[in-house]
């Protein structure tokens, strides 16, 4: 946990939620551990007593996250890269648990580097399979997106909806990863907990709608571009909610894949975030649409997933979106270093 | 069209189906186009005159199966294989349409090489549509599987089941490749036709469960092994049908992304088939079961496709499942070259 008064997260686990294995400390590596909701994971694990190794190649994960692990002796980071098998394979030896969180994870570029998806998260993905394989490691969470439902018919969508057709290279890299993680548990005896996430918000939110209506305010209070019409109806989820939902659903796992929605009871447009934005900020822009049902080529106009059966674990998130958004713009204003980096 | 009294395909074209584009001629490149769907592919392209490039790297193909394609004026091979980025995008230039049937095709060995679906189907997926990208070419088709539907909940199994698991790296990869060219379709505008296979019999099947029998009953005609229990149910489909409904469907095309399950309207058990065999062969073998539901890790106890839509476009298949299981084993008592060259 964080020293109070930090602009660091502030969350404290409720008793509902023991984490990996609270009886047993476990080698726990994160890949992807630098980023957002990595190193808000790192820094769970860590309080819930558990060794981790970040594997990062701070590629936009940021040192600065990992200020309070790094001061823990159960901790230390690797800086490479997934697609360096050989120390990717060095590092997954003597580890119990995979928490696979790296990724190219931006949706919206994907039509600009068409092989950086397939990539960073497919063969990546792979590697990492791979490496478990060599290593006899077992047990992966992955963090996959609700973005694999492409254009989804049913609403709220469930894990089992009507077989999707993708309409972006990120959700078909990530449905890709999915697959190759469910065969590689059907294959080599693999525990595979699989989340389909909505959009993360929280403390260390480094790129999303937030993240770009504030800096584009900051620059200018008076008018604000708005991609795609602002009717576009999506979810969102506060990191340490999501974090909970994982831990639960890794502990519970039974199945060789248990796959998981995670995201609230509600959505909102992206015109209300806009308004809950603007009124904290006190700024009343005109707002500029680019117009069109989608924000860019393969946005998905509404994304509402039923998390029934996260939920029948116990879970239930404790952040409205209105809720974690504000508490998102609330720390982007005191990291404007964050703001400028990634400018 | 085949010499009358060869092994080969003698299969004559009915006047529903008039391929791809009979009013004119098109550019036609075909990948895995030595392959055993390919080939049939190839000579019925030809025989509607179009211009044909085969791009294969013969690993499975045969030289043999393009020896009627070669007296062709409009055709032409290229020995590559998909990997090679720079002789795939050479070639890609001037085509009109992909048929993109090249893959590592085999199911069962998925867990003995466990980068082989991934690099084969789809890698090399990616560097078509990249290729199709670059140069301009708007239009694929491409051979998915009925394994992209795992073990489904629902039979006949339709496109729009129940979002599956997958169980085998092959599924994996093909779903991956699915992925991919429907995220093609939506960023950059190509149209694609995807067609998921039951298994595929007739002349130059050259893999799968008629071939490992007639294999075995040619070496001990007295016993044969049997994977699994013999219970299995599975499909098949023969070979002119399965071109007949990919040419319908393709010109047919309308949608950025059309998906086809292509199969009969009946299923079979493992030991119907054997029945069938021993008889054509006069054989009465021992059965020796391996036991288990499943042949192999990955294999589908139970595969039914509800092929609905292709019918719709006024396609149905002309042989049962048990007319294309004796015509692929006539087929193989009269090519034992093929049956020595896979032992």
């Amino acid at each position: 946990m964080q020293p109070s008064g930090s602009s660091e997260p502030q969350f404290v686990s409720n008793d509902t939620v023991e984490g990996v294995n609270s009886a047993a400390r476990e080698r726990v590596l994160v890949t992807g551990g630098a980023g957002f909701i990595g190193s808000n994971l790192v820094d769970r694990l860590l309080a819930l007593g558990h060794e981790v190794t970040v594997y990062d190649n701070l590629s936009t994960g940021q040192f600065g996250f990992l200020e309070t692990a790094s001061q823990s002796p159960r901790f230390q980071l690797v800086q490479s890269d997934l697609l360096d098998t050989h120390s990717l394979r060095r590092v997954m030896r003597e580890q119990d648990l995979v928490f696979h969180l790296a990724a190219n994870a931006d949706v919206r570029f994907g039509i600009d580097h068409p092989a950086r998806d397939l990539e960073q998260n497919t063969i990546a993905t792979h590697n990492v399979l791979e490496a478990m394989r060599l290593a006899s490691v077992q047990r992966i969470a992955f963090s996959s997106t609700g973005s694999v439902y492409g254009e989804p018919s049913v609403f709220p969508t469930p894990e089992g909806c009507p077989f999707p057709i993708q309409t972006s290279l990120y959700g078909a890299s990530k449905i890709a990863a999915e697959a190759l993680i469910s065969a590689y548990a059907h294959g080599f005896g693999l525990q595979a907990s699989i989340f389909r996430f909505v959009s993360i918000l929280g403390e260390r939110y480094s790129h999303g709608h937030v993240f770009d209506f504030l800096r584009k305010l900051t620059n200018d209070p008076t008018r604000l571009e708005i991609l795609g019409n602002g009717k576009q109806r999506k979810s969102y989820l506060y990191v340490q909610d999501c974090i909970d939902a994982m831990l639960l659903a890794v502990s519970n796992a039974q199945d060789a894949v248990s796959i998981y929605n995670l995201g609230t009871n509600e959505y909102c447009t992206v015109n209300d975030s806009v308004g809950w934005i603007c009124e904290a900020l006190g700024v009343n822009p005109e707002r500029e649409y680019t117009g069109g049902e989608r924000g860019w080529i393969g946005d998905s106009p509404f994304i509402f997933l039923d998390c029934s059966r996260i939920r029948a674990l116990g879970w239930q998130p404790r952040f409205s979106i209105r809720d974690g958004i504000l508490s998102t713009l609330r720390y982007l204003q005191g990291a404007g270093w964050l703001l400028q980096a990634r400018a």
